[in-house]
């Protein structure tokens, strides 16, 4: 089996990230919310003060295969705030195209972002996932985390553009 | 009435931003998550790279009363990043006392957020509500949120710092 590498990702990446995220949306069969540009992604990851991090996984080529390593997944976080514990991880996205799955790509992801919030203090770590999405359900809950959707009851909301225009008088 | 300002929280507010705290939680049922400590709070939130902002929400005395201004709602937010639509704001908590609700102060808070993503660019703002909580949901419908749990079926997920000790081997 050829071998994975998970390694953070470079601004050169911008381009097979953003293919993967539009894959994803896709997936989710939400992909007309997709809006972003490989420029932002270029412009909010690698500056200064980057809004996000990412991770990416790619197959390395056996020796003497003519071409370079290939990307084919990626994790995407950033460091929230939780009032309850401090600094915590946020995992945004994780994606691994479907012919690589099975490989355990996805968990090697996973344990590197586990380890990301370790190293920085952080005592949690949180995702979300589509309730149709069962095989990713599964992997998250043989992986040790907790559903709080079902064991809580928590819903996600959010604003748009639009409502917040009418909120705030705009 | 007496009249409500939203205002920035300072460093000072942190005593009284745990008090909220503690009490949200208390009224959420799940007091016994919340370990966080006013020094964490002020470090985190007033160095040069705060990890959250916050809103308090305080009554005004009426000219003449012997006592100024009292905090009785806070609204803590912190940036994140959609790979779908960039920057983004999301609000962690928003309480107000049992004393003080029905007159609008939760509204002005999330108002004065709606405010500060749309200058700060952003296109969305999330935030978490229990199922339980009827009050909380119908006041964050009517002022245009999406129940993405219920219409999309995301449910969130979140593993805890045993569960990533065992996925990072540490």
């Amino acid at each position: 089996m050829a071998s994975v590498r998970i390694r953070e990702a470079k601004e050169g990446d911008c381009g097979n990230i953003l293919r993967l995220i539009r894959e994803l949306a896709e997936y989710e069969k939400l992909s007309d919310q997709v809006k972003i540009s490989e420029e932002a992604l270029r412009a909010d990851g690698f500056g200064e003060n980057p809004f996000y991090h990412c991770l990416v996984a790619e197959i390395l080529p056996v020796p003497g295969e003519p071409h370079g390593p290939c990307v084919v997944g990626y994790g995407l976080y950033y460091f929230i705030y939780s009032t309850w514990t401090g600094r915590n991880v946020y995992l945004e996205d994780i994606y691994v195209k479907p012919e690589y799955r099975g490989q355990g790509i996805g968990s090697k992801i996973i344990k590197k972002v586990a380890e990301v919030a370790l190293d920085k203090g952080c005592s949690q770590f949180r995702l979300a996932v589509l309730d149709w999405n069962k095989r990713a359900m599964d992997l998250y809950k043989a992986l040790g985390a907790q559903d709080l959707t079902e064991a809580e009851g928590w819903h996600s909301f959010r604003f748009e553009r639009e409502a917040m225009r009418e909120l705030a008088g705009k």
